[in-house]
This record gives structure tokens, C-alpha cells and sequence, in this order.
């Protein structure tokens, strides 16, 4: 059974937002393992060799949703590195939250799972290309906050000797350490708790001759 | 074809023992996909039906793998608080890459794979089960690290006002995102940079009247 391409040459764009639209529709209803590529390409009206040109599996199409979802989170730099970092990764932690709920019904505050978060990490580790675009989608993302840090630095909001990428890993890794291994809450309070200890250490680290 | 259960009455202890060990190796040789828990009960002589009732699924023997490689890795306090963590992390970032690489063939530097560390992840979000396994599991072995910076905040060592286990998830949380998401290098060099910039931080948050 195929569907017919659209008439009427719509960009790729077009077909692209369309096919993502009806992925995440269908990722939220159904879950990951019921989540099928012929079903996104039926419901967005797409050919689906034009859908599996651009997204061969369903893990790629996972990994460009997942994208999405991310480039919806703002990256501020109002001068106030604790309130930008505070506001960016509470929105990284809702995010986060909402993924791992995806497709998983109302199993409710007990439910401690992943979901497709880590679906999205045993992908990366299985299919090297999956890898290589999910490090990539990071790479691209994390360049944002990573700036905010380097601007802090260079306004002496944060000591000359600290390295912001290190810094980032403690923020972002201590997220997606809850999530994905000890499955503790990663809730507004405790964003609030780890921007403050991380900064609050950071920020008085010992740099000698600063005056 | 079953095999024999071994004559002599084992302790389970032993009948364990052979299994994990057989487990262990034909993880190692074969890597996850093709890791077959008939072919370990094989291997180990032990009654398939021995091994389902302790391990009903293959991820089940994977979470008591885990445990094992966790297990050899020491806590020492040696009342040197940066020095017991760079010790204590270089262990586990060294356990992880050992099981990022297992069954992976010499894929060599090229390959940035979280490998069985990602199916453990993965394992864990999609069955409850095995979910609250893992979970427990590093509930146990993270109280050891946790103390151990309990104990540097009882003599001084950290401020009053520092969580241990918000510090933990900056330390561990580190390590793992770089595993499991960015693909960033967790070596030596890096657990260095990592333990002295959360502690230079810690050690010298602002906390008042302490002389």
C-alpha cells in the first residue's frame, strides 16, 4: 500500500514539517515500539521513499523530533548567569520530562522510565550514523548555553579559570544522570538547588590576583 | 537440549557464581545482540530452568553483571577528600568504558558507542522490573560515594551547605552524559579537571560565621 505523493511540487520543507508533525502525533500516541514509518508517511501525505530518503529509519526520524523539541527551548543571556541557567535547564528538565512520558499512557508519578529518551541513547549506541547525528544535534545545542557561560567568564561573573564546558556537563549530566540511572525527579526545585551549588561553587572559586 | 543440573548439590552461591562468570564471558565475546541466556546456562552447566527463575531475561543477567564489574570498584576514605574521588571516579570511568566496549570487537578510537551501557538504559525504561533493579542497584553502591562526602562535610572539608548528593549527580551525572550523549572522552585527564573543579567550587562556597 503506498501513498501518493502530494501534487503540486510542495517544497521539501513543507513535506518535512508535515512529516514530523504527524511523527511526533503518532510517537505520543502510540510509543516508541508501536511507532511505525509507513503510518508517519501515510498521515503526512508523503511518498514514503521520499520519507525514507530523508530519515531511513524510525530512530533517525526520533533523532530530528527529538531536535525539535530542543530548538523550541530559548537560550537568554540577560547578564544574570543564574537566572539564564536556571530558566534554560528547567526547560531542558521539562523537556526531558516530556519525552520520557511520550507514547506512555497515564502510568502516573510511579512510573520512574526513561521512554524514548533512552530509546534515543540505545539507538546512538547501536547505529553508528544514529550516533553520529544524535552527538551532533548536542554539539549544535550545547554550543548555546556554552556561550552564555563563556560571556559570564568574560564578565567576571564566573572565575577566569573555569571551564565552561566542564561546568555545563556538571548542569546537563546531573539532569540526564536522574533520568536515565537513578530515576530521582528533576523537578523546578531541584534545577533551583543544582544552578545554585554549581554557581555558588563556581563562582567563588580561588583565582589568584583578581582585583 | 537441556543441561544437566550438576550433581553434588551446589550451593546456589556456586551455581551463581558459574553463571555470572560464563555470562561475563559471552558478553564479552559475542556483545549484546547476540548474547543468548540458553547458551550461558550451557556454558555455566547449570539447569536452564536454574538460571530463568534467579535471571527471567537476559537483561536481568545484565543488571547482575553490572553489579558485579560495580563491586570491585573500592571507596576508600582516606580522609583526602579530592584524592578519594579522582581514585573513586577513575574506577568507574574505567568500568564504563570497559562495558561501553564490551563484544564490540576493535572498533578502536573511532567508535564512540555507549555500547551495553546504553541497553542497560534502555533496559531499564522499558520493563519496571528491570527499571527498579538498576535503580536499586545504584541506590546501594551510590550510599558509598555519598558517605564518603558526608564524611568530608562532618570534618570541614566541604560546607555545611553543600548537598552530597546534588555533588554526587555533578560528578557521576558528568561522566555519564559524556558516555551516553555527547560522546566527550571520561579518561583520566578528564576526572581530574572535573573532581578539582567541583571542589575548588565547593570547598569555598560562601557559608557565614564559620572560622
Amino acid at each position: 500500500m503506498t501513498t501518493p505523493a502530494r501534487r503540486g511540487r510542495p517544497r521539501s520543507g513543507d513535506a518535512d514539517g508535515r512529516i514530523l508533525r504527524a511523527a511526533q502525533d503518532l510517537l505520543t500516541e502510540r510509543g516508541y515500539d508501536k511507532f511505525a514509518i509507513d503510518e508517519v508517511a501515510a498521515r503526512a501525505t508523503v511518498a514514503k521513499t521520499t520519507l525514507y530518503r530523508r530519515w531511513p529509519t524510525k530512530d533517525h526520524l526520533l533523532v530530528a523530533l527529538v531536535a525539535r523539541i530542543q530548538d523550541e527551548v530559548e537560550v537568554a543571556d540577560t547578564g544574570d548567569i543564574r537566572h539564564d541557567l536556571t530558566v534554560y535547564l528547567t526547560a531542558v528538565a521539562t523537556g526531558l520530562d516530556r519525552m520520557r512520558r511520550v507514547g506512555r499512557g497515564a502510568a502516573g508519578e510511579a512510573d520512574r522510565s526513561a521512554g524514548v529518551v533512552a530509546e534515543l541513547v540505545a539507538a546512538a549506541a547501536r547505529h553508528p550514523d544514529v550516533g553520529d547525528a544524535v552527538r551532533g544535534l548536542f554539539a549544535r545545542r550545547n554550543a548555546l548555553p556554552l556561550r552564555l557561560l563563556d560571556h559570564a567568564r568574560e564578565r567576571g561573573a564566573l572565575p577566569p579559570g573555569v571551564s565552561s564546558e566542564v561546568l555545563f556537563d556538571q548542569l546537563a549530566g546531573a539532569l540526564y544522570y536522574r533520568l536515565l540511572i537513578t530515576g530521582a525527579p528533576i523537578g523546578a526545585d531541584y534545577v533551583d538547588e543544582l544552578v545554585g551549588q554549581v554557581l555558588a561553587g563556581a563562582a567563588t572559586t580561588p583565582h589568584p590576583e583578581r582585583t
